[in-house]
């Protein structure tokens, strides 16, 4: 594993810190590693608004009242981290998001309605935004159901290929969004080239390490930076 | 970065999830994610007690009711997690510790009282029983503070030699509990190898990067899981 200098510079974007009810926090952190280990300048984003739910991470159960994403997002970012409105693809090269139940929830509704979900508007804004720049997106774990429904032909989009991991309702799910499913291990990415979209599985396989995590993530944001370089 | 396999079974104490009020996430999935590399087996611990206090980490602020050590350290566990009164060092080969402000405000008193803190009673029970069974402890960013407490010689132990990174007063108060303090940078750490203590600085240099901190948390692992397997 090679680390390298550049000037390019990746938006984060997160939503909460805990599997459970906001962004995974191996791979959340996974992604600022590798961003770091690349000399990616990195900003973190989170929307200014509270989760879904909070849930007890001890019990798995819905417990207190709902925190805020952006507050509880800052955990993981130790501080470097702005509302999501504040997001302008034209400041950045690359896009990036860890997956984490808060992408199902919190970014948008795949987690009740699947298929049918809607997302966030200022999400929606930056992953269009990103691609019609023709700028890397990179997605770990549930977060590719986001460009499966935003690029997905069943909402009128081109199409993409993404992975979540083994096939299984999520992937399904995708493919009714007009999505095309590619399983994969969690120690790989895919990479839409045409789309300029790349995806890893990571916690989508729950029996995984947090080392193949960390190393699948290492591929996708190594793809996404080669992207980037060469734009 | 190599992997390979082994049998050791490291116990990790955490306590909480942010660097303001628990144990800091980089550092803490900088640990699980080396021990997974090598194969070593992990299981996290926490005291069930509630935190100092609750920060915001947007804000740095206090704020709100005490989170639970416990709950809140299971976000980063992913419920791999169990009270710190059940950790038996017999059941265990290497014992490590990440930093945050938690290590020094939920597992002991350093920030309000510096070098005339205590030690929470289940921390110094798990410190003193892997010591006495010649089992290596790593400790990261502020942590090794426990150790200079608890065997430095103001205390009566034996000394140990510990690094906070750059000099400052959190190495003058490690010397003033009697312990030998040894400037290192962010990537490296400080093995005492009569004491069987491994240090880093981790963010005790607030510039680090989060693969800075992975790099030197990951030399510390290394020297952890080399010395017990020596044993």
């Amino acid at each position: 594993m090679s680390s390298s200098a550049t000037s390019l510079r990746a938006a984060v974007v997160l939503c909460g810190s805990g599997r459970g009810d906001g962004s995974e926090i191996h791979e959340s952190v996974s992604i600022l590693t590798h961003c770091a280990r690349l000399g990616i300048t990195y900003q973190c984003f989170a929307p200014d608004q509270p989760q879904a739910d909070t849930i007890n991470h001890l019990t798995g159960k819905p417990e207190g009242p709902a925190r805020n994403c952006l507050v509880e997002a800052a955990r993981i970012a130790r501080g470097i981290i702005l509302p999501l409105t504040e997001l302008e693809a034209g400041d950045y090269d690359l896009l990036l998001f860890p997956g984490g139940f808060g992408a199902a929830k919190n970014l948008c509704t795949f987690a009740a309605q699947g298929p049918a979900c809607t997302v966030l508007a200022d999400v929606q804004r930056v992953l269009r935004a990103f691609h019609a720049a023709g700028k890397p997106i990179g997605l770990a774990c549930i977060a590719p159901v986001l460009a499966a429904r935003i690029f997905g032909k069943a909402g009128g989009g081109p199409g993409v290929t993404i992975t979540l991991g083994a096939p299984g309702p999520s992937a399904d799910a995708a493919v009714a969004m007009g999505a095309t499913h590619r399983p994969l291990a969690v120690t790989e990415a895919c990479t839409d080239q045409t789309m300029r979209i790349i995806t890893t599985p990571a916690y989508m396989d729950d029996e995984a390490t947090p080392w193949q995590v960390f190393t699948g993530i290492g591929k996708l944001v190594d793809a996404a930076a080669a992207m980037a370089a060469k734009r």
